[in-house]
């Protein structure tokens, strides 16, 4: 199996690099100091460094419930898996449906890409235009398919947000093929103006709902979840349990902490939305200025902008980019074109953003 | 696939129930205040909450080969994968070994035949007595055999120590079968006299020694590594990306912390040694005075005293014992015999120990 690009990379890069390539979030946005006194608190009782509940802390899966249930999608506990980051949900699911026949957006997360390889799955791509992937595609596909895995909301790497038409033609393709759907939804939250609703939503007994703290607190703290259906959910706690035992109970109390402040959660949210809105507008405004001829789609969400350089061999780019201290991922890497680029425009700082796009058009033009 | 009973279990007790299930640390014996001093520092930096590379915190790899260094078993940074705790090292490698031939010790560590169970491996039990394994009959088995399972420092469930004499016999046959051992060693820094040595040292090409932080400071922390040949771990690398993309960092970066304040971890493993010595201590005068038919082997060091009613079927003493507010785990749950138990003395109080095993005698004779 092939290791991400981007995590390979990121052990090589050193601190003076300007990188535009893995998906991280912004260190200066990250809630610290409430972080830290969430630790702090839980660390009191010494309990809370006992094992704990295969399928999560109780206490905290009711509260994603009620994030659920705060936007009108009826949850319970019971439908909550708590899991070590978004990847393992990813990885319990395929594991379980291993062998399947799955529906891949084409580019995709190559995260999610691995773990369908890793579980043996049949992957059918299905390409993803500037309104997502095509109805009448998928439901081509649909027949002869066991899943679908989409990425509706601000999508990784495209930038892609679904039109709610077509989440409504997606979901009633994957009601009429009988097609489990997993809607991998870490960014649904980091909307620019407007959340859209979720396609698991108007299909509950047959989704699989993905999403994370990683990009909404900190990925160090490794908590990510599935909203499913009970029936679903339940064969999956075995794995889960045969594969971690449970995941980091420290970082799920310190998040509970932090979730029970009235206000606290929705205020960093804003903010967070605010922030990374801001930088998109500035890495857009430097991409318009200095590299003119990269043609990109605007997000309305997330963190990528994804765009191309017609004609131009973007690995072969990256080469001579990493010379010079400025990185990025060629949209290859996720199963993107030659010359198609992903560019993360929430890690780097407004200046480094601004250096970074400078010496590409450098090296480029 | 079954979930494993005692974490079910786990699920159902009460505050009130003592328990002899579970492989629980005594809560008393946690450094928490050193614990979260170490978080405090750690959250000092934003940075801290950042993504992490995946085949764990550097720091902390090195800190972990120090450990084996010092033990005379020659170990750098690239012999360690840091894992989310110790069975996520088993299901790695037994994903990587997906549906070869594993030797197991009849009865063992449920946890670890799920993980074989679930990556479709060959399971060969090998009965364990008294001194550990035959090696006539590894011997036997090795031939057609890929790998083999073995916790030779106070098992679980049995907590027999296999001698030195015999581990010698062990490596000498998996070096001439080609044979790859994981060597499981939660309890290993858990001995009340003296370590025994790793078998894995003495077959460093062909073998994986397993730990975790989970017994020595707390399970929540969810920390756990592979000891292995360099060759042997790199692919394992590309796996637990596609799993986890990393152990929590936060965790490994507070174990950092505290194993740098220089003997502070020693002291610690000092106190956590004699205090689990005290406990099996009383909880076999307990037994001896309370429950004389109950023949069982004195353990030289971990969690768990294990023996047996002659005759009594102990499933149905435990759903007695449940209703009476006392739990163990039936001997039946590891692949022991039906008349066997395995007591965990740490977690309990020395007070509960009176109190449960003679709330077993009330409901036995």
């Amino acid at each position: 199996m092939k290791r991400s690009f981007i995590r390979e990379i990121l052990e090589y890069i050193n601190g003076d690099t300007i990188s535009f390539a893995g998906g991280l979030p912004d260190e200066t946005l990250f809630p610290a100091e409430k972080i830290r006194v969430a630790f702090l608190e839980v660390l009191k009782r010494p309990e809370s460094l006992q094992y704990c509940n295969s399928s999560g802390y109780k206490p905290l899966k009711k509260m994603i419930a009620d994030i659920y249930n705060r936007r009108g999608f009826k949850t319970t506990s019971e439908n909550i898996l708590i899991t070590s980051g978004s990847q393992q949900a990813l990885d319990i699911i395929s594991r379980f449906f291993q062998g399947k026949n799955i529906i891949v957006e084409r580019p995709s997360y190559l995260g999610a890409i691995n773990s369908f390889i890793l579980n043996k799955m049949f992957i059918k791509y299905i390409d993803i235009d500037s309104r997502g992937v095509n109805p009448q595609e998928l439901y081509n596909l649909s027949k002869s398919s066991d899943l679908a895995y989409l990425i509706p909301d601000f999508h990784n790497p495209t930038g892609v947000t679904t039109s709610v038409i077509q989440r409504e033609k997606i979901a009633d393709i994957c009601e009429q093929h009988r097609l489990y759907l997993i809607e991998d939804a870490p960014y649904s939250e980091l909307y620019f103006e407007k959340p859209f609703p979720p396609i698991s939503a108007m299909i509950k007994k047959q989704s699989f709902h993905l999403s994370s703290f990683s990009k909404l607190l900190a990925p160090a703290l490794r908590v990510g979840w599935i909203r499913a259906d009970k029936a679903l959910l339940d064969p999956l706690i075995a794995y889960k349990e045969a594969m971690d035992l449970h995941t980091n109970s420290l970082s799920q109390q310190a998040i509970c902490y932090f979730l029970n402040r009235v206000g606290e959660f929705d205020e960093h949210l804003a903010q967070l939305r605010k922030g990374y809105s801001k930088k998109m507008e500035y890495f857009c405004k430097n991409l318009d200025e200095f590299l003119p001829t990269f043609n990109y789609l605007r997000p309305s969400g997330g963190m990528f902008v994804y765009g191309k350089f017609k004609g131009v061999d973007t690995r072969k780019l990256l080469s001579k980019c990493l010379k010079e201290g400025v990185i990025f991922v060629p949209g290859a890497e996720f199963g993107g074109r030659d010359d198609e680029i992903r560019f993360n425009f929430t890690h780097s700082s407004f200046e480094d953003i601004e250096k970074g796009v400078k010496k590409i058009a450098k090296i480029l033009y």
